[in-house]
């Protein structure tokens, strides 16, 4: 979705690698008898839809979910015509048309939803199919207890699936999960014989249990730890290298960034890198951050500011670090839930706001 | 440089004032004077090069500062010949070709930067014009005390402008303004004549001793507060409305969004709008942010989510909550700033992450 900037010009190189969403894919696939989804919102979590959505088509998936209706849009036109592209959102008022001519099929989260789906089948003369969406406990999307009288008139409108999801899957202890699955049990009884889904990512984790038809994992795929606090079964996807800007020398007592809040103690090296937070390098990472030179950990010192950074590089040898000379950000040294960790966040954010000013690749 | 999302489709609007924008431009130029420049690196702060440059230059600003390069040559075809378009980080190693075909002029912010122009006007056989940077206290660009030696080995480069950047200005009791400002009035005397820049956004409200020749705004230009804890003296110049995905009705102990961490207390009505994290609505605003209605403040609850988040809107009639209905999140009632601060973080950092899956519109 985003133009690449050329190489010699950015301020960074950000590489896909579309070999490990691939693999990642395959072993989610592996884990159970059900089908497998791929999750593409957020421009495929910010990778890059448009190289990561065939990739996958290729490994066999024909199920997508998107969350709007413009993503679902420009998805349709880079998988084959086969493939299903299920919108979260819904249809908003008055776009049903978009939907049926685009060969969409929505998440039904509400009355309100299945009322316009079943108004287009009428006036059409057709049926239509749509993913019923429950609500089993996040208070989000999806049919309430208030709304399940709706479902007794569903007129045109056929359940090709129906749904909900986890709020607390990255925590396998959590209660939540157990009851949320139970939750889902008595609702999809409702509509008996539809396949159904409830397992997201770290869903996939919890067991076979949690499988049912359809699994949909998104952030699994490119590479962030479905289950916090254990190895990483999956391959990094993503990685992040800024180009040096300059280098000097700072004194004891000398201060970097803005604030003044960095003090050198004793004589330092400091290398400016062309990433900021307009790159969605979050501000947050203010003398927390961490850059890797060589699979050496450096500190970002200072306040990261909008365009550029500081580290301190005075344990790497100068040759190493000409103007134009590469700093890992994220990737093998740094992987994306490390960079979330010490960004106070987790490693989905991480990805959705990665900028435009980058050079891309796609491996 | 984004692609406007249709807006029927769209999970949000975001509207820039642009008459906002051109009137503190005349406001900041009025304060001095000084010539005044316009910041316009990271897509204006987010808010759209494309139609905020023009906009500019038709209020006689003829002077443009990018962040990279590649900003650079996108704004050369945006404003008028003869306007001038400085590129803060200099040229990248083998980028100096660029910058004379595409008439920028680099920020010379080292010897090596230096030494990469004066090549190029060796080869070419004539003069070019660049700016220099002093480093007078931030140790992030520009030329370091060591550096200066190399001033004296101009060549054919002929210094348009003298710079350097302030790290306190927003702090006008910090002891760093007057320190940096003394440091650069020393330095500036090695290149005698050759007209000075000093000021950003809030040094230009540091005083008129502040301005030299050319004072350099960017965040106050787009309505950030540059001398926060005071009256914001510039227009808001950006507003954004999230659409009502759905509305639901939650009950004593039940639990809204990831991690269960919000439960309810009492019956609430909860909307769901369709901005998430992914859009640049930080996922630090979780259960701290706040959304208007009509100008009644509401509060977002649980966690926000990658697409949506849940805002509580007990207290607002039901005819106002339809599907697609509209929700103020930044705007008349909660002007960046005030955003930023529930964020835990500055104006800056929520424009330039705006997101890409908005409607967007110039007015």
């Amino acid at each position: 979705m985003v133009d690449s900037v050329d190489a010699s010009r950015a301020g960074a190189r950000l590489t896909v690698d579309l070999g490990a969403i691939r693999a990642n894919y395959r072993h989610l696939a592996s884990m159970s008898r059900a089908s497998c989804a791929a999750v593409m919102k957020a421009d495929a979590y910010g990778l890059g839809m448009e190289q990561v959505a065939p990739a996958l088509a290729l490994e066999g998936c024909t199920m997508f979910f998107t969350a709007h209706l413009q993503e679902a849009i420009a998805l349709r036109q880079l998988v084959p015509e086969h493939c299903t592209i299920y919108v979260l959102h819904g249809p908003p008022p008055g776009t049903a048309r978009d939907f049926f001519q685009y060969d969409l099929t929505p998440v039904l989260n509400d009355p309100g939803q299945l009322r316009e789906w079943r108004f287009l089948a009428h006036k059409l003369g057709r049926e239509l199919p749509a993913a019923i969406q429950f609500d089993t406990g996040m208070s989000r999307m999806g049919f309430a207890p208030a709304d399940l009288g709706a479902l007794n008139e569903l007129g045109g409108v056929r359940p090709a699936l129906v749904m909900s999801h986890l709020a607390c899957a990255d925590e396998p202890e959590h209660p939540m999960n157990a009851a949320q699955r139970r939750r889902f049990d008595t609702l999809r009884a409702l509509l008996p014989g539809v396949p159904a889904s409830l397992a997201n990512s770290s869903g996939v984790f919890l067991g076979a249990e949690y499988h049912y038809d359809l699994l949909r994992p998104g952030a699994a795929l490119y590479g962030i730890n479905p289950q916090p606090g254990r190895p990483n079964p999956l391959q990094q996807a993503v990685s992040l290298h800024a180009r040096i800007v300059q280098v000097r020398s700072v004194c004891e007592g000398d201060v970097i960034g803005y604030g003044g809040h960095h003090v050198c103690v004793g004589e330092r090296r400091i290398a400016t890198v062309a990433v900021g937070y307009a790159d969605g390098w979050q501000r947050s990472l203010s003398g927390r951050g961490q850059a890797a030179i060589d699979g050496v950990i450096v500190p970002i010192v200072g306040r990261v500011s909008m365009d550029s950074m500081g580290i301190d590089v005075t344990e790497i040898p100068a040759e190493r670090l000409a103007p134009g000379a590469e700093v890992e950000l994220m990737g093998a040294t740094l992987p994306v839930d490390e960079v979330a960790a010490l960004a106070g966040t987790i490693g989905y954010e991480v990805l959705t706001r990665l900028g435009s000013r980058f050079h891309r690749q796609h491996i």
